[in-house]
């Protein structure tokens, strides 16, 4: 008989025996597999993590017990379990379900997740309410070995070591974030997989003494734990040393190892830190054999496991980072390249496998990768620091006192600007042009295309360039030939008039070009005359196009993929209210509030700045 | 013969015996309390830190080899070593040199400082630059143990253990920061330090064998760690899982033992950690007996150790925040305090004292610190978190993240906004308003006098209020009443109307208020008249008002005491423009650059928005 398809709350699972568990696992897989295949999602992660799920539903009392999934694109398995079955088929898409934990979904997601690292901080948080609500329940935060990079995850353990509250670390660790794991900590947890501790504990006992007789075992080991401090065999003293009490490694993917774990667990108190070995992309053998690329494979076809590629001849605009990048490097000796675990993601990959000597894997660590860049530009070297742009959000404060304060010269792209589609709220990259134009001594570009991308980067490399932000979408680009082509330099803060006109001036800055040039041809057929600037930099302004903007017309409309509060918008109108210009400011972009998934042209039509939105706009 | 005063460069001291660098220590000390009682500064820390200074410069080749200083405030002698003596009588003012390293007051300062936990990535970006230029320096990190628990610390030595590059981290362990320390690495820390190895080698070894055979027993010591990882006795397990090598702990005040240790150190090669134990405020009395005060006690009579403390009848705004929230969880059992490490610096040990367990000090650790209380919103509480406003921006993605996306109603109390004076450039809370400003579902207020708020932390815990942050200034109130007073809600985004007039508007955010006002009663007495808005909130804005300035005159004058570039300006910008209003705005504020350090009179001027600036810019 079927279980997952009468499951609508994971009460309904505790009572089941380890069979059924097993089979409910595989009826998860089975379903996930089925709905990726057809409704793209990050399935690598989803698949390793559950029994995760599973055993933690089984074993304790959610919604009142609180689980917190880090990244949170690991919980598939929990949202199929606790009532999002159906909805799940709908997962990312705009009508349908987050592809991460969100309150507002369901009692079951107690915090919202999409960003790494914050989980241990945010289960501390509830674990330290729970004990002085008096409101006793668990929490549970599970996150993986990428995430533990983090420094907030750090943070959060330091804090929770010295607190004497019941907060429980799943150490999820497949030993991959997106890219291959890098870093000490990572090398440190293989070393304590690999040791003599986990293969007595996987092999020799598990499978020697049998099911009932570890199961002994485990509850002489957990009833020493209750007294003692576990001495170990040095493999656990990081997470000891922190004052966490630690337990595993035990093999996450066996439900049945988990859930007898998890049942002792629950009744040891304080913080404490269970280390699970799970395998990403685990029971689908193609996710299992390429962890990387099945990580978020798009389409696919589920029994053969042949992915629906796309073969656009267009490039999407990390290649042009990447190829770039590799490119300038072969020119200059000074060039690096650091990324916080996204080399593949933003094509850094390119550049690291002619000169892997000169491109830095930090790992999760957005605060590392800029402050790292801005020591290697004291000392002479010229970083390039890619970035996702919501992200890079966790950097601000290193952009701000170790980059733009010290006048060191760091370029740093932020890839995935403005709104990213099916990844919804976490993932836009809404803020970084309005949030970074606060900063002074900063120069921040946002190209229209796949060529201007390539020359403001060559650009930025000059003398005449300071630190300098270059922002551009996730995806494909306009198809514009760029590949060979000489580089030409672009002035630092200079804007490129499109179309002349009195009508009305339209400025834009990034790839929104192309729809404000489309809708000015449109207004142009019906009679409008529009003055089209493509603006480049939100900062420095082009103040002479603003001047001339204003010579012409008293109607201006700005258009940006980004926050139109404090973004081009704002400059434009702290510039033309300075002036005492007498004209009306439209803004078209991002508005105040958070935009939830979709496909990008669904979002950009929800926000008012898709090509008809541009269009009437100039027209009313 | 006196040492110091004939040193204007380090090298002058290479050739120095351990009798004369004992007498330098000595002399460094005795200038740096007697420049520090008339010129406040940090003293504790730099005290801490004298022999530090004096033997890395011994051992290492500066300016070629590099140091970097975490947070900075404790490199007095350093700076008084390398061509400062003199310029360090006018330390932090607005003619004189930086409290802090800056890269451009001296070749030495290798990397500016000021936030904390930013040194071994910047060290460690400088180790890898050395290595790939083949421009062989040594690198060398000098951070403390509360500097250690911020986050981008950890980043920095899980990506240092991973790479080979010759780097060493020197981590003063002074077991305290400005409050006592915290969190579970605290613990470790003092662990290690009490445990049998350091007493060992602190009085049985140094005593017994006397210091020519305590350097053999080093000899052998690190001999033995060229070739071997260290197994030790458990207590450097911390740092040697993370592929760091572990050296120490060793006293920090011996100049000998120092010297000695890293001259062999020198010769190691890898990622290496340097573990000293100092006493903060060494060799002054005053200073060693009450750290918290001493580390930066203003002026004092250096003899008898009496600080000369301005009797002030006024209160401080942190002390309106710490009595205030005190009387507000007395009457709310949901309310919690957090602080990243600044307990008394914003005067939330006031609440501590009376209720320790509802108030959390959790380390140098501000990303957390939001998340956290994050966390504990989700699960009933009702969070004040109080961060400095510079500090705050490494926070900036968990206030996106965890606290506004997820309509978290957390409190942000935001202290030291706006100028903060003789810190400087790293300290002034310039972007607060502006940055914060972008993030949706937020509120931002700055209250104008002690009572306001009061008022407005009070408002900000009923239900009308959403997520918000309240950022007030350092330093003295405006000897506005406010103990006692019944507690007056506040509308969120309502202004008040202090003048009305019809020659120009000015709308002012926060305590510039005072300097407003007196400005628009002498331009009263030149005949104009000023309409005066205290907008009290830059988010959301007060249309209504603004409305009617626009309606009464097309001469608005904005003033904050923050960056104008995307803060009240741009809110103020936006709206006249996207009404399309016919008017000027004129910005007053802190104008798009750093700013240095000096009074905050001196810096008001400075900027262009002192009482004169305001009453020129209204009559003009």
């Amino acid at each position: 008989m079927a279980l997952l398809e009468h499951i609508d709350d994971p009460s309904q699972i505790r009572g089941y025996d380890v069979a059924q568990l097993r089979q409910l696992c595989s009826e998860l897989r089975d379903y996930i597999v089925k709905c990726c295949s057809e409704n793209p999602g990050h399935i690598g992660a989803s698949l390793g993590a559950v029994e995760i799920a599973v055993a933690l539903h089984k074993v304790f009392n959610t919604p009142a017990d609180k689980i917190v999934w880090d990244v949170g694109h690991q919980a598939y398995a929990h949202k199929i379990l606790t009532g999002r079955r159906e909805a799940f088929r709908k997962n990312r898409k705009i009508d349908g379900i987050s592809g991460f934990p969100r309150r507002d979904e369901s009692p079951y997601d107690s915090f919202g997740t999409g960003h790494s690292s914050t989980s241990i901080s945010a289960a501390l948080g509830m674990a330290v309410a729970s004990k002085l609500s008096g409101d006793k329940h668990h929490s549970i935060a599970v996150i993986g070995d990428g995430a533990m990079t983090g420094g907030l995850a750090f943070e959060g353990l330091n804090n929770a070591g010295a607190l004497n509250a019941d907060l429980l670390v799943i150490l999820n660790d497949n030993q991959i974030s997106i890219d291959r794991n890098t870093g000490a900590l990572h090398k440190y947890l293989v070393r304590v997989a690999t040791s003599r501790h986990y293969n007595n504990l996987k092999n020799k006992i598990w499978n020697r003494i049998g099911a009932s007789r570890f199961r002994d075992f485990l509850q002489t080991m957990f009833r020493n734990a209750k007294h003692t401090v576990r001495k170990g065999d040095g493999s656990s003293s990081l997470f000891e040393a922190l004052g966490m009490r630690y337990f595993g490694p035990i093999d996450g993917n066996d439900i049945e190892i988990l859930t007898d774990t998890l049942v002792r667990l629950k009744e040891i108190p304080g913080p404490k830190l269970l280390h699970v070995i799970t395998v990403k992309g685990k029971g689908y053998k193609p996710a299992e054999e390429n962890q990387t690329i099945w990580h978020a494979p798009g389409k696919f076809d589920s029994r053969t496991g042949e992915r629906t590629t796309s073969k656009k001849s267009v490039s999407k605009y990390q290649e042009v980072f990447g190829n770039t990048l590799l490119e300038l490097a072969r020119k200059n000796g000074t060039i690096v390249g650091i990324t916080p675990a996204m080399a593949s993601g933003c094509s850094m990959d390119i550049m690291m496998r002619e000169m892997p000597e000169r491109v830095f894997d930090v790992g999760i660590a957005e605060q590392h990768a800029v402050t790292f860049s801005a020591g290697l530009a004291a000392d002479g070297l010229l970083p390039f620091c890619n970035i996702y742009s919501s992200f890079s959000q966790r950097a601000f404060d290193s952009i701000i006192h170790d980059v733009a304060l010290q006048g060191l010269k760091v370029i740093l792209c932020l890839d995935r600007g403005g709104i990213v589609g099916e990844d919804g709220a976490t993932h836009h990259g809404a803020f970084d042009m309005a949030a970074c134009r606060v900063i002074p001594n900063l120069t921040i570009a946002a190209p229209s295309d796949e060529l201007e991308l390539r020359n403001m980067m060559y650009s930025a490399t000059l003398p005449q360039y300071r630190a300098t932000i270059i922002r551009y979408p996730r995806g494909y680009g306009q198809g514009v030939k760029w590949k060979d082509e000489s580089f030409t330099f672009i002035e630092e803060g200079r804007a490129v008039k499109v179309t002349d006109g009195e009508d009305v001036a339209v400025l834009s800055v990034g790839t929104v070009k192309h729809s404000v040039a489309e809708a000015v041809r449109k207004a142009g057929e019906k009679g409008k005359k529009v003055l089209h600037y493509d603006m480049r930099f939100v900062k420095p302004l082009d103040t002479d196009a603003v001047d001339y903007a204003c010579s012409r017309t008293s109607r201006i409309i700005t258009v940006e993929d980004g926050a139109v509060t404090g973004g081009l918008h704002a400059a434009v109108a702290e510039y033309v209210t300075g002036k005492g210009y007498n004209c009306t400011v439209t803004a078209l972009g991002i508005p105040d509030r958070f935009v939830e998934q979709g496909t990008p042209e669904q979002l950009y039509a929800e926000c008012g700045f898709s090509e008809e939105d541009i269009l009437s706009a100039i027209l009313s």
